[in-house]
């Protein structure tokens, strides 16, 4: 599938490679289209199934959308991206509004009786929004068996057809079915960005980020 | 040990019966001093280590405090306990700011750059205030085999030697000392109060109460 990846941070570079080692064409974007961190990940996966370019070019060629960027500029990134290059398409928001303006611990921009998820399904009534993958390190969410035995991944969005094809490549991922926990529609997406801070404090406890939530039963 | 619980309602009544279970003497504290639940609460445990009154009465009784009001009511409940009742004791929050006054799901009253606990502590600041089992039903804080497995309670406070005596009282109520993850100062507070979306959120997925928050490793 081609899949457009917004973001050349360290979560929109893991998520990329795995999609690339999933046989995946991938295009990297960001405000610039000469982005060195793009330009290098590209290069070191492999030409024929990589490119990179503005968030345009990403949006253009993904049949499939990543949002991977800050939160703090997620909004001016979809602006940027377009709003023909995603009409009607699934957008994986897996961005976090965290807000480091304060130092550590980060609060959230938004939250509580909104979220990042609304806010871009606001701006974006014809994008099939999906929330999943944010209450997570990256390495995790391309590869959860990092952490051994079963631990969850939340799925938030209005669009069920689209949470289904989520859930499907979650599972490509390695995420096993049963694993996989829908919370409801978009606004669900408030709960799983509000986990953040307790995300952020039990990484400083544990002295790793190499764990995840599980719903114990 | 003498113990007050502010709060008539089933957090309170649970963690009251549970801890007569054990041998302490506990006063249930409410807004009058007549309170049918509490009244009918101490009928039922046995008048010799059980009795209830005002908050002022409990708080008075109390070498140790528990904050089982609703979040909505817990400033003004502490307020009504008398700062000469509650100096220099521990003070457990298990409460909840949650705000159900738009409906289901509720929102919280204060979070993400402050949290209840906080402002427990700000209004009392002799008082040391722990911030624990706000994040599961009642029934799991009382007695968390009723989830099978390892599973999690979190600890927040400034006070080290408050929230060793919080641990062991843990302890005493089946909670495995591996399994109670100390997240900081007061302030940390926020992230386990804002858990509390995503624990209603998945309250309603899976239709029980009974689950819990487990970091896996």
């Amino acid at each position: 599938m081609n899949v457009g990846v917004l973001g050349t941070g360290v979560v929109g570079r893991t998520l990329a490679t795995k999609l690339v080692s999933l046989g995946h064409v991938v295009v990297m974007g960001s405000r610039t289209s000469d982005n060195a961190a793009a330009q290098s990940w590209a290069t070191e996966n492999g030409l024929e199934r990589t490119s990179y370019g503005t968030f345009a070019d990403a949006a253009t060629h993904g049949e499939l959308l990543i949002n991977a960027t800050a939160g703090s500029a997620s909004l001016a990134a979809l602006e940027a991206a377009g709003k023909e290059n995603l009409h009607g398409k699934v957008l994986i928001d897996v961005a976090n509004p965290l807000d480091f303006s304060q130092g550590m611990p980060p609060s959230l921009l938004v939250a509580n009786t909104d979220s990042l998820g609304e806010q871009i399904q606001r701006a974006h009534p014809d994008v099939k929004v999906v929330k999943t993958l944010n209450t997570m390190n990256t390495i995790l969410q391309a590869d959860p068996r990092k952490v051994p035995g079963s631990h969850n991944v939340f799925v938030s969005g209005d669009d069920a057809d689209a949470k289904d094809q989520v859930r499907e490549l979650l599972q490509s991922f390695g995420w096993p079915a049963a694993d996989i926990i829908d919370l409801g529609d978009i606004t669900s997406a408030r709960g799983a960005e509000m986990l953040l801070l307790l995300w952020v404090q039990i990484m400083g406890v544990l002295g790793t980020a190499q764990f995840n939530f599980k719903i114990a039963r």
